[in-house]
């Protein structure tokens, strides 16, 4: 047996259509929603991600506001920033891109944003109503592992999932995201014993721990759907010198058992930004008062 | 084998005493912790539980607030109170006794309590900083199932625990309290598919769903600790027309198997008004910035 392998480039591309058709449709009622995002510091990475989200969110008709702040920006000047942000009634999602600097807290940074505009899903007051069955805003990444398994199985009542990794950013609302789907859920980790036969149990297998190609094929329940959200950088096995990305899942093997597995890359990753601009349409439409976007929420 | 019966009725005047020995130590410091309560209309059972409230606070060494207020309510001067009570420095714990009339809408009312004094954290506020791994008031049952935990099993890390039932109340929460403890956590619910089994694989078997003695003795590991949550009133077996209390799980068979079990009545049950005079004084401790009490928070 050999998995379908999940396109999630395509799939991503699909979600960021939808997104623009619905934009068409809010722009019409006389609202364009607006991302506003802070980049603090120069990291090149983050330089990059903030670039990829400002050019997804114009692409997709939106506003798009980019603050950069210097690396030993005070916080109250980050804070002052964010407060206006949260007035603007043209800005409908902020995020801050982590990491920040270290003189700088990112649990009380994301406390700062309007839990309306909170579009990482980040703060405490998304994460409660995430887990009391509320119209959170949901973290981008699991959002987009819900669609793709929503796209791949419809109906997952009853099935057995398993997360592994139990990160605020990804395994927790993952785990709440599955269980509202009506999975049996189980939260795994690396406290947990005979991790191997727990995954074995799976129909649904989310590995996002970050330990390259660490879920062997064995470890998978036979034509079990697999996401991996892991992404490693490891040295090249036939080019020397080089290198290239991995996931949690070594693929190669798992590719013979599962049922369908997301590549990495071109699986998960695409998702995010995709989802990012789904939430910021999300929150456009819950603050004004118009029907929530049909399928891009959780 | 035969299971050791926990206590809870013993165990719970244990930690009511640790309640009342802290009090006397925050009262040294110059504070009295205080406890409101809010009963809305006349619903006979509620007068019951308010009733044990007050004493257990007053037995604490807590300053009790008990306020009445007539079925018929509106929602504005319910709010009204709350706010009041909110602004209160004498007050450290708010609860508002459920359920309410009708017209009353609980989410809303919850809400209205400043996250720092809902002392069932049951406030989406407290929910969220309980999935992110943040100082929550913790509702007051799954934190008396922790407490019974902790005492049976001191490191419950990598131990496997099964929760059946979702409730915002007690299964989200205590799954919670359990991957905190570095258990893997499976949350089991009406749609879980081959609960026996589920259930089989669990050191730590927790049921909170509300059908009589549904957890027969071949669902039980041999060995693992059970915590029953359910209470539900069925005929007597053997006194025509009397009735008797029975948990989620079958005791006569489960006794045989388990490790350790809670009795229904006389297991959990005594510990959740502890455990509200525990968060009581915990609200208190972290108003005053004085050290949160030792073993009676999550």
């Amino acid at each position: 047996m050999t998995a379908e392998i999940i396109d999630g480039k395509a799939f991503a591309a699909g979600i960021r259509e939808k997104v623009a058709a619905e934009v068409a449709r809010v722009k019409a009622a006389g609202v364009t929603p607006g991302l506003a995002v802070i980049l603090v510091g120069e990291d090149p990475a983050s330089e990059v991600y903030v670039g990829h989200k400002h050019k997804a969110t114009v692409a997709a008709g939106m506003e798009s506001f980019e603050y950069r702040l210097p690396a030993d920006v005070p916080e109250a000047e980050l804070f002052a920033l964010i407060d206006r942000l949260n007035a603007d009634p043209a800005v409908h999602g902020i995020l801050c891109q982590f990491p920040v600097p270290d003189h700088l807290d990112e649990r009380r940074t994301v406390a700062r944003i309007d839990p309306a505009k909170d579009v990482d899903g980040l703060s405490v007051v998304n994460a409660g109503l995430l887990a009391t069955g509320g119209d959170a805003l949901t973290p981008c990444t699991p959002l987009g592992c819900l669609m793709l398994l929503r796209d791949r199985l419809g109906d997952m009542s009853g099935l057995s999932a398993v997360v592994i990794g139990r990160s605020n950013l990804f395994g927790k609302p993952m785990a709440q995201l599955l269980l509202r789907e009506n999975c049996t859920v189980t939260m795994a980790h690396s406290r947990t014993r005979d991790l191997d036969q727990v995954c074995r149990g799976a129909d649904i297998l989310v590995a996002a721990v970050g330990r390259a190609q660490m879920v062997k094929g064995d470890w998978v329940k036979p034509g079990a759907t697999v996401i991996d959200v892991g992404i490693t950088r490891v040295p090249h096995p036939d080019l020397p010198g080089k290198t290239r990305l991995v996931g949690d899942v070594d693929f190669a093997e798992a590719v013979e058992v599962a049922g369908a597995i997301t590549p990495v890359p071109g699986g998960v990753g695409p998702m995010t930004i995709a989802c990012l601009l789904a939430n910021t349409l999300t929150a456009c439409c819950r603050t004004h008062g118009l029907p929530a976007p049909e399928g891009l929420t959780a």
